[in-house]
């Protein structure tokens, strides 16, 4: 692991790192001494590692106690793109203008990134959890739309993963590892979402098997999620992992 | 508006009261100082003011800087049973056992009792608003359940109450009244609801015409809504009402 830049602001710290191919940041709290709990954030689709909503969310955790880390999925922010990921993802537009089904297109393109995904995440977290500012405490981890369909096959696979806050994305093709998930979960709806039916939303929901679980839906489009929902999250991981 | 009794304990003042024929509760925290924002706590069917769930979240809210206002709706608690309301509960009671649609027996149950216990509400708020500890502040509604299916009547008529904690509920009987309600509301549902189907919930939650609103779900049964949620209610009172 191989950090590149550091700055400091607000009482965070923030870190850009590389671990072999991945892109990374590490947000730490300025005056953390001992062990943190860590969440990692999954970005949604077409957006990166530092994308607005990325970094003020993550700077909210850290603001709070918690380590977070952020890193480009693979095929995006400052990852080059592989030529069936580029195909995937023309076929992907065409078929949406095409009316077909966005649910199943979405999830298509989802499992055609999850395995490395999962791959770079898990050396990720076991790289984090080495440095002496972070350790191995508590990991959650939090993502939406993109971050949801690549976060559950994540937290199905990786035991060290035990609370998690997702949502903005439908069942398609998820059931299965969303029935292996038995953490604690906080799952957002928007109740108007223009690209995910609410029908399919809360069949994730359902399909979930953690025996605490909470929908919070709020009305407006996939991108209209109020900030206070943020803050919702961080009472959710303090409950669990503080 | 008659005080009978007052008693002081963690920081909280609590004082029954009656208001012509209804009895009542007041919480206030000790150390209060000019006007405080007001919360209305309608209980649930066949609870009191003073149910357990009620007293601890009064409790709650009071300690956290509100004035939280209990009573007995009609027909309940120390309030005396008229014919009438006998002979509909045992209507109920027998076309539930006949395999009816509990939302419409359930709505028919309210709606015999909406008219007085918006009335009441209406006096114990101008009442309780002309106390010096109290005085002309912010006020909220909170109510599951039956407390939902008179608050959403009551919130509909009263432009004095600017958020509100509602659910446990379908949408039978109330579709007119919840799309005359714009302020603020937190919308509970049980997943597994026994007595409420789950689509009814949702179609009341959609009947809602605020355009704030967020609807959270819990896994688990009509009685079962987890303590977290009182907590996050506080947050919501606190965002809309502090």
């Amino acid at each position: 692991m191989r950090f590149t830049s550091q700055t400091s602001s607000d009482g965070v710290i923030e870190q850009f790192f590389t671990l072999g191919e991945i892109p990374g940041v590490l947000w730490t709290p300025e005056d953390a001494c001992g062990t943190l709990p860590l969440i990692l954030l999954g970005h949604g689709g077409g957006q990166h590692k530092t994308a607005p909503g990325t970094v003020s969310r993550a700077r909210c955790y850290a603001a709070s106690g918690f380590a977070v880390v952020a890193i480009d999925a693979p095929n995006h922010g400052d990852r080059p793109r592989d030529e069936e990921f580029v195909r995937i993802m023309a076929e992907m537009r065409a078929g949406m203008a095409a009316g077909e089904n966005p649910g199943a297109l979405v999830a298509g393109m989802h499992s055609r990134l999850a395995g490395q995904a999962v791959a770079d995440w898990q050396a990720v977290l076991t790289a984090v959890q080495c440095l002496d500012r972070v350790g191995v405490g508590p990991v959650g981890y939090c993502g939406m739309s993109m971050g949801c369909g690549l976060g559950i096959p994540l937290i199905a696979a990786e035991p060290r993963i035990r609370a998690a806050v997702l949502g903005l994305l439908g069942v398609h093709g998820l059931a299965e590892d969303a029935a292996r998930i038995t953490v604690p979960v906080q799952f957002l709806v928007q109740w108007d979402d223009q690209l995910v039916p609410r029908e399919e939303s809360l069949a994730l929901f359902d399909a979930l098997a953690s025996a605490h679980k909470t929908l919070h839906a709020n009305p407006g489009e996939h991108g209209d999620a109020p900030p206070f929902e943020v803050d919702s999250s961080l009472k959710f991981f303090t409950r669990h992992l503080g």
